[in-house]
């Protein structure tokens, strides 16, 4: 993991600002399936974990592999996802490191047919900040319906 | 009601980040059934008055007590109920004071099953700055099925 | 279209705060049925394009009369919508001048009935900041179940 410490870090406004643009840009590349991209919001050694999988993905291409698997199953039915992330809370961890926690929810669209929300869930992320922008060192989602 | 009259105020975009991370923040509480810290986010002579309500609730006990109520027949049900306030706009109305006028939907998930929109709302918030923080003194609330 | 290039131009934070607070004034106007006042959040030559239109309104005018169209339709229905832009990611594209990519839900609410998710969309918006605010010169909005 590559975290340049020497990047002023931004609190308060800015720091929320970032999150934003940085989550909205993340689910952007995931819902448009561009999963190799995806990939590199996380750090090297990112993780994803879900109280949905049994294990944790550990590092981009485990991350990538999941979320292209994933983003295939919806296609070959014809389904679209779009993942909102809202009421985001965030607290700076320290210099170019933060902690995120926010409601996520998955819309699912069926071509041709009618949107619906699939899932919300609850995602608690550690942020910290490398030389290209904020990325996800670990991620815990878990969904309503399972807990 | 303690407003700090020597708080400064905010403005612009870092007017905007705590109100939007007051709003993260006061939700979660509220879903998570943490009803005597969610009543603290309104001043001790808070209102919480809604078209849904006969009366409104005033006071910190009775708002804490109306949640109570809730969260418990959800909670017998099964259901997780998630607050999702979005399409914020924030005006200062004085010295630590806003006004702020936002969409809510209330997300329902019941153990095991699916998530549904149950309910769309139009919230208005007069906001004032406490020691502690923001804090609702007045919240209107207007479910848009019954106007 | 009238811009004022002598506005400095906000960045980061302030910027971002500023689209979003734009946003949420547009969407309450449009899903309050004041269409004369949507048009005015265009430009005198704005478009408004969508991949469920057959053509583009152009003008205000055109604009005008699109919305209070579709807002009198929803009215003989009893329906009432909202409006959610989110997941905002927003570029600087010259002084004064923004890109911005959303996603936009329509949610509609019958009248004594059951909210549901109507729609989900994309939404891109070239935006200039005129005297009155920002101001949107062109939007292309495309459904998810159409793409």
């Amino acid at each position: 993991m590559t975290v340049i410490a020497h990047i002023p870090a931004a609190t308060g406004a800015e720091l929320y600002h970032q999150v934003q643009e940085f989550y909205a840009h993340q689910m952007q590349l995931l819902d448009d399936g561009r999963v190799d991209e995806w990939a590199l919001t996380f750090t090297p050694d990112g993780v994803f974990a879900a109280n949905a999988h049994p294990e944790p993905s550990t590092g981009r291409e485990a991350i990538s592999a999941a979320a292209r698997k994933a983003h295939a199953a919806m296609d070959e039915q014809g389904i679209r996802r779009r993942h909102w992330l809202g009421m985001v809370s965030v607290r700076e961890s320290g210099p170019g490191s933060a902690t995120a926690r926010c409601y996520a929810l998955v819309i699912e669209i069926p071509r041709g047919g009618q949107a619906v929300v699939r899932l919300s869930t609850v995602c608690e992320d550690r942020l910290v900040l490398s030389e290209a922008g904020w990325q996800v060192q670990y991620r815990q989602v878990n969904r309503d319906d399972l807990v």
